[in-house]
């Protein structure tokens, strides 16, 4: 009788924004696995090291921090790793920054386990609900259309998904701020914008973006945009 | 010294999916808000129900239940009610159904009151979250841009809202899934469409677009479609 694959939200940042769930599966949980830069700590196991027991099988997938590549011999082994847990019977908790289903690096595990395994997604919450928190301002009311935009896309797509809705969050800003900066000057959307970086984790900040475009983002920063502004009465 | 009003996500209906934090200041709360239909139960306070202490004051929100219809009236008197406790001191949590500023009601009380307290936000798990896990297919992932659209919107935005971006969420169906569903025929992508209502709730069903359309869709029914389908490998 083969594990359980597990992919468990813990949420942006703050270990008290885990869910329930999360906490008692990470807790009852003989192995967890992780994504983890070449060295140093996992943002993800931080996050949940209040709730992990002594004793826990740990599997670090390490790989080197390039959105641009995806890791796929470390994805391929790691998926090799924890099969073997799998295969044994052990159930394997899986920690995902955020949600595991939104941009979530559990995807390339997914694909490479779901036809051989039972595979069960907790859902966390996810980066644009913690930002919109920490803004203190809605996402989204009524019946407002939300974009979400990695900010990698081409100057033209980020400009025409902005068009079309009333409300967008664009992710994953990086070196990508300067490009993003001009398309909301272009469609006159400056002053509807709010940044925000490292929502929940400690070196949370709080932005606006003119300063950001001075200092540069990182990569954990997000803009998001609402065309009514304050209307929300 | 005014009190605290809080925001808490309290998830999309599975009451291990609130968060640790939501779960924390629900239990801790001397005073609880919620939305409610006129007769009977709150969706948001049974999510909650295993969190509150026995004393815990309670203020449901009564309204009909119109989504067509914004409830100023009902609004501008939860309000008041929610500032007296405020004013003489006392912290208010209002339970939210998934995420208080994702499209939640949590919007017309914050609008009220944002000028007058002191108002914390504690994000939750959204249903669009909710749905993927439950679904078990990935909502996005890479670069792909999310478009989430309300079917109340007329036909020829969702057209374009649908034809902008790889991956889509479309929420409150109720009786606007045969327009939905004639959309997604048009735009060829009937097969990269997946139906789920009540998802996280003890009503929750995966049904076929097909079964779906034959049997109508309750406003808690949400469609994803991702145009890649099922390539994440």
């Amino acid at each position: 009788m083969s594990g359980t694959l597990y992919g468990v939200g813990v949420g942006p940042g703050d270990p008290e924004l885990l869910t329930v769930k999360a906490a008692r599966l990470i807790g009852g949980a003989g192995v967890i696995a992780y994504p983890a830069p070449l060295e140093g700590d996992s943002l993800a196991r931080s996050i949940a090291a209040r709730y992990i027991q002594a004793g826990t099988t740990e599997i670090a997938l390490r790989m080197a921090f390039d959105p641009a590549r995806r890791a796929d011999d470390v994805y391929d082994a790691g998926a090799e790793a924890v099969a073997a847990h799998l295969e044994a019977g052990r159930d394997v908790v899986v920690l995902c920054e955020g949600d595991p289903f939104f941009f979530g690096s559990f995807v390339y595990l997914f694909a490479r386990l779901k036809d051989r395994f039972k595979v069960e997604v907790v859902p966390g919450v996810a980066s644009v609900m913690a930002c919109a928190a920490v803004l203190g301002h809605p996402l989204t009311a009524r019946d407002d259309a939300l974009v979400v935009i990695p900010a990698p896309r081409p100057e033209a797509e980020i400009e025409q998904l902005l068009r079309g809705a009333e409300a967008a969050a664009i992710m994953k800003l990086g070196r990508h701020l300067p490009k993003v900066l001009r398309v909301l000057d272009r469609l006159g959307l400056t002053a509807q914008a709010r940044y925000v970086e490292r929502a929940g984790q400690p070196g949370q900040r709080i932005r606006t973006l003119a300063e950001a475009a001075i200092d540069g983002a990182p990569y954990f920063a997000l803009i998001l945009v609402h065309k009514r502004g304050n209307a929300w009465e």
